[in-house]
């Protein structure tokens, strides 16, 4: 096993890749009562097109089927249900699905090698038939009339949907009606015999664990299952995104009672600099944390101004070559709030020691990560996905930032590229 | 049925209390897909003594039993999983026990009348055997263990320990491992039958409904079943519980990075003022908002000092006539900390324009909660638990709160029953 020290953190993190191409990642953490493991794959809602294990010509599957697949997985041939499993065993399971990747995962103190076994037998136990695929579109597509409810998920949906011209990451992660009533169970198994592959997939195992003995235990029991060969690396669609977004405004009316607004810009990140993106995502990330936070000035402003009440929020999407920071709020005057929020990022009236600050921030949040088995692992796991690997020293690489780079990256970006959302309440 | 409107919600309240004493309230809210339903107990971890609806002496049941019960309703003598069979009927459902109440609920767009039949049923059909009583002590262990490990889980409970004398809130609503392991079904028994007395409980229902046909449904399945003969209020002991705080100090070592810190004022509310109760928890919350929000002055001074680097945060723990405020912080300075929250607390710094603007706030949010069926349930629920009735127009009483009163109340307060804990990283 490969040991790395990281830096900072007190915790030594274990690295095997086992003959089936699984990684394997165990942090060990003493003194404390249980353990969190997550069995993760690299297919998210964004692999759409790709040329499945055992053909050689790409396909594209319906929208919403990794979370479908995901559904599904729980099902299991012989009756078995996951969450009694867990239940029975004093363990918390559950599992969710991103644009990104699919998490499986569980945490107890207690029966950790029997829950492990039993999480990497569901996973990679399919059971689609005609009949159980057909029976969980009903449920899907009542979830899916949940989420519809909710306003601020639904700015959230409208202002990717509007921000992305190409990029399958547009699309709903749980799908549609129409496109959930047309997966077959065919689609299924070519996303999981592709993408459920050994070698897509890794483990997270946080908490109180011998690193020896798990290991061996996770051998054993992939050493028991036959997989299909994978000829080379997976062939997943490239997405030409242009700068440009899809669609700049939209107004819509829900059953609400205040109006909320999204202002979403559209950063490509390819072309910044020679700079790292993880850097470069860093120093966007700060600037909006600088500007748009609820202790940053601007958004002291607009309350003296009672434009809002309640505080600004702001997130990012990952879109491969670009990046979207959706920025939130509610507002009785939606257009006076997206006039002074254009103005104000344009404006680059961030200050040295307020930068200092706030990086001071996302180093204690760094190294306070530590005292969670459940922030490790979640650290650990988007790493690998967003990175493909473990940055052991981030620590050093925060401290790095420095606020001449952050101007010279801002001074880069075109925020031209933007758009709005405003949720009215209906009549 | 009661028709009660909720100022400036545009909605409308249905109540109805039945024969058998169940209280039944209904928010209908048209033009969405989901429905939101909670049945709710008054028992809570502080139900602790008490005389039984079927004996004359008052008893005193082991810490943890309400939680205990929560985890057993779950198990139904015909098998059937009620997670299972929510997630099937395309629901999601859960519990929770606080230490004033519990809840049983589930939220689903389709099915609504055979869901909620079923939360009815099994809620109202316990189980509870030798057997099954004694496997789940194992599963709660576990669970007890895990809390330990969380270090602001580990400072929440030790505030609430330490501030309080006699009132059973100062017990975690888990329990102990000694403490589970002493309970048996008849504890079980004898709670359930006193406090899951249909007169003891009430039902909210939120979302797409139509009040009528849900009440018929209702009456139908509650009609169907027989309850004990109630023959008074139910009994609980009084607490004479102290102004003094158990214990002004504690520190202890966990397996942590960054030192954590509570400090908790024990407020005596019984004896302030003619003002009402809710009226004078209103006041104390929005002069702590205001002293220690991340928006507030300290806050910022202590960023600047390089004192905290993530916001401080408070919670109010409501112990009848006492309350509990409990501030929470991160910091490599934990005496420095808690030095410069005794002087800030005991100085009356704050301004009407500040006031005002926080007030704002709450009003914002309390109209805002009506864009969400949760929100809506969440508020009803906790009024009935708090209050024992609906307050129609809470808008107008936050309008009406006034500095003036503020500044009385405030000035009617002792500040001096307060004690602290720091958690320190294990050398």
């Amino acid at each position: 096993m490969q040991v790395i020290t990281l830096n900072k953190l007190d915790l030594e993190l274990y690295h095997e890749k086992l003959d089936n191409g699984l990684d394997v990642y165990i942090i060990p953490k003493a003194n404390i009562n249980n353990a969190y493991v997550t069995f993760n794959t690299k297919f998210g809602s964004k692999h759409q097109e790709f040329v499945p294990i055992d053909g050689k010509k790409m396909i594209k599957v319906p929208d919403g089927v990794a979370h479908f697949l995901e559904h599904k997985l729980f099902e299991q041939e012989d009756g078995t249900n996951p969450f009694a499993f867990y239940a029975e065993h004093g363990a918390d399971a559950n599992a969710n699905t991103s644009q990104h990747k699919t998490t499986y995962l569980f945490s107890s103190s207690t029966d950790l090698e029997k829950n492990l076994e039993f999480l990497l037998d569901f996973v990679q136990k399919p059971y689609f038939t005609d009949e159980n695929v057909e029976k969980e579109k009903g449920i899907i597509e009542q979830e899916i009339k949940m989420y519809q409810d909710d306003p601020f998920f639904t700015l959230y949906e409208k202002s990717i949907y509007n921000s992305i011209c190409k990029h399958p990451i547009k699309i709903p992660i749980i799908g549609t009606v129409e496109s959930i009533n047309s997966i077959t169970k065919e689609d299924l198994y070519a996303c999981y015999n592709t993408f459920y592959h050994p070698s897509n997939m890794f483990l997270v195992i946080t908490g109180n664990v011998n690193p020896e003995i798990i290991l061996s235990v996770i051998k054993n029991n992939q050493n028991k299952k036959e997989f299909m060969t994978l000829k080379s690396k997976i062939k997943i669609k490239d997405y030409n995104e242009p700068d440009k977004v899809a669609k700049t405004k939209e107004k819509i009316s829900m059953n609400i009672a205040i109006p909320k607004v999204s202002s979403t810009y559209k950063i490509n990140i390819s072309n910044i600099s020679d700079i790292p993106r993880r850097d470069i995502i860093e120093y966007i990330l700060l600037y909006f944390e600088m500007k748009f936070s609820s202790t940053s000035e601007f958004n002291d402003k607009l309350k003296e101004m009672h434009i809002i009440n309640t505080n600004l929020d702001y997130m990012l999407v990952d879109v491969d070559t670009h990046i979207l920071i959706i920025i939130l709020a509610e507002t009785e005057k939606p257009q006076k709030l997206l006039s002074m929020l254009e103005s104000e990022i344009n404006e680059f009236n961030v200050d040295l020691e307020t930068f200092e600050r706030k990086k001071k921030n996302i180093i204690s949040s760094y190294i306070y990560m530590s005292d969670s088995i459940f922030r490790i692992n979640n650290w650990v796991t988007s790493m690998i996905v967003r990175e493909g690997e473990i940055i052991a020293d981030e620590y050093q690489e925060i401290r790095n930032l420095s606020f001449d780079d952050l101007k010279k990256i801002i001074d880069n970006i075109n925020f031209d590229n933007h758009n709005y959302v405003v949720i009215n309440p209906k009549k």
